[in-house]
């Protein structure tokens, strides 16, 4: 049998993702068609369009950038409406290192102990997320604000907390009795965070 | 600088945690003062006390079995009561298998497009969680329940995803956006999973 | 994407090993087509049938559960008649964690300086058995007893001892010097760990 | 004997490294002292000084940022003065994402088979460098320019061509034959990256 | 917790094993006083003494030589008297690349299908075993014959079967059923075996 | 080449590059079709061919020794003739370590504080580099001498410093600025390392 699909050390200087690996069978680009362009991506220029939160998030992983196809890394730019707020998440598969670069932003994680590590960081300044661990962020500042993240893993995964538990279609008495809140409230959340929302 | 705490391949037979490395400097347990105790452990012959979610879960991990120490290894007992809940949580360091010892479990997980893989297993049945990724357990049967799982870390990490989220004092404002809830909403969440509650 | 032949860290939620690869080249599911039951096995909910040394095993590795792909994790269970006996063996990528779940077993492994590690587990005791080194199990209870052991590698391999050394067709005469033994207790082992006795 | 420096998957949620660790002999801060400043860094707001190439470069690595510890990330600022050189280098143990915070800068590497792959990259977009592999930057526009390095290691090393190789005392004879230089060239190679001048 | 003892990336150049580290609990020698004596080790010049198979092989693993500490490898010199044998036997931790210096070596391995794979390999050649199968070598030749192996671990461990099982003390009752040999014949073979005769 | 991906823990005892996976789709050989001559290689009895620089270089990788895939090690043969240098090169994805089968040769490394670590070593004498480091050997002997390399990657890679910076085209202006050097010493260095010479 064969299997995979890693993240640890790779064993040729590059793999750029083949695209049409459906039809060819290699799962490497041919080396000798390779160009710079795949290695470099300028799809993170501009912001993105802002969610209800007032988030404009733009992930850079291995699926749009397939130059970093075994490399182990990925990046994200998340722009912040005035009052945005990048809700409680966490990245299965990777540690993320975000710095701002624009504005003043509520930032932090929990880690295992419920233990809180908050704070308002500013331009310039880097914070770290470990693997794994719930974070999140919100712009309390006066203008928009935008953070760069980077990932140790192509394909970081995210998880985010209200969809992921209110719009899954987990069982409703489960989430009544983990929660404690009753049908209605649970029904709110539900329909809040339905799948057609996303 | 020298630095560690890694789940990767080991470099000896095994290296029995040194439970008074603070003094002796010393990591591993003298391996002349290893015995088979150090690999065995009896704390999961009972179940535990159930929770008021009518959950009773041992974790045997690094912490308390220290022969684990550089195996890559750990393990849960889960009880259940009727109808007894294991929240919506995650192990942001491992993956997780669940054998059923006993009863009928609804079990399920959620990927990282919210899409919910969920089902009733029984007795004999085991199903897997891929690293990182939201999980829950509903005892659905009619009597207890018991479900063993084992993790590919020698401490696997615990989230769980309501105290996580309101039990550890994440600024409120953030909070509401991120769910769409009331202050009073979110003040009720708080009170319940309040730390002193844990 | 990516292929091949590796246990670390994944780097999708799963990639559920595609059975007909050989001619569709996608060595994943087409994670559309992935359903819950891809992440449930239900084959151990019985016991095997014993073998002549009164061992009953049925190996859970990606071979037989596709939903492991990745995820760095598969499981046994075995069954013991009374008296039956696992023989040493070893698993040359993994360690293995194994609960009692019923009867009593002598269990141990030996290290990489022949000191021997061994006691009676009984019902709900854990043994760790750490990476590639050679372990055993006998039943030494009046019941049948029963043991589930997970590994940190989806498809952790097994050598037993006996026929790897006895039943593989190693030239005699190395035979002879290695375990200082006849020509004709050589011939009697070959005879009996000979292939078509697998 | 065991002992370790890795960059695998983390084993807790953090490992602050312990600056005193030479006394206390715990690699990790005791986590009750550990607060949200340890996870944050504020050394890159400002730039700093150019060097005689014209490059002024903070890392943000485990020896300046502890929290990073274990957590397999760090990152780089580097800035450039108009026609500033980041010299032809490499990292031993790390992948680099690069983007480009301000200004146009000619970014390139060369894979082993000797092929450059170079384009001149803006505001905004993002270059990544395979890991170990040779590259160089050279701020081309008419204003400084900046940049953001992120890598895959906690200490991911740098070795500048021209100083590891002229700078550290390689036997002349040798230099002579690989470069195919004049002892008089390579001598005034040898001075120019002599130790007193990093 | 703290924890350690692995075998994956470095996160420095080098960690030269602190041989004191019991006194000092620093696990890397200060980076000050390691020399390139540190990374040179000239204790295979010479073939060690045969032992009763007609082998003489010296390790060259982390505990003789603590340069390679973190760095990920290690060797072995075997030497082979004319029909000498290194006995069945494999290294938990790590694959092994041999090259015959000198003579004709019978070589092979045994995969988890029982398959055997070997033959006469001579002065030049290469053999690799994949890591954890039980392999085994035979001077067939008319002189001495001298292997070099690598491994990928800087403490592969070594398990010999026959010591390993015969030598180690397990219960007599289940090595008889798992060979199926006589009390006799297992008394022969544990007094041949015996921890004194190591 | 198409091989894959990773370097980390085998899945499988072995996985033999399928040289003909372009039009199969599979990246293991099948393993029924596998062969002792799969895991034999005996392309370094003999020296290959002097280069300018007096050095026979043969590496022994996954590209030329298929049965090396997933295993994680290589190796390479290096003759050198009197006098004859391997130039300052390193391996982007390996720690290499270096065995001196006959004669005196001049070998070192540098690490990334740019201090030297060389002197002479003999036959018999073992020299580690740990990943990633410049390194570099001189035959300082009066006979050929020859050198066993080993390598924990299944390809580490190489980068020759003077063709990698002098050869491939790296914008002039750069190189300059980043050696001290004229245009038109910059010339000739690229004259002698243009591609049409390797």
């Amino acid at each position: 049998y064969v299997t995979l699909a890693s993240d640890p050390d790779p064993v040729n200087d590059f793999c750029v993702l083949n695209r049409s690996s459906a039809t060819t069978s290699l799962p490497c680009k041919n080396s000798s068609l390779v160009t710079v362009e795949d290695f470099v991506f300028s799809g993170i220029k501009f912001r993105g369009k802002f969610s209800e939160t007032g988030l404009a998030s733009i992930p850079v992983n291995v699926n749009v950038f397939p130059g970093l196809n075994t490399l182990g890394m990925s990046m994200v730019r998340a722009d912040f409406d005035v009052g945005g707020v990048n809700v409680p998440h966490f990245h299965p598969r990777a540690t993320e290192i975000a710095v701002v670069l624009e504005g003043k932003i509520y930032s932090g994680f929990v880690d295992t102990q419920n233990r809180i590590f908050a704070k308002v960081i500013e331009k310039g300044e880097v914070m770290v997320f470990p693997r794994g661990l719930v974070h999140f962020q919100m712009n309390v500042g006066d203008t928009w604000a935008t953070i760069l993240g980077s990932f140790d893993s192509q394909n970081p995964g995210l998880q985010k907390i209200p969809s992921a538990v209110f719009g899954s279609n987990i069982k409703e008495e489960l989430l009544e009795k983990a929660f404690g809140l009753t049908p209605k409230e649970i029904a709110k959340l539900r329909k809040r965070f339905a799948p057609h929302r996303l």
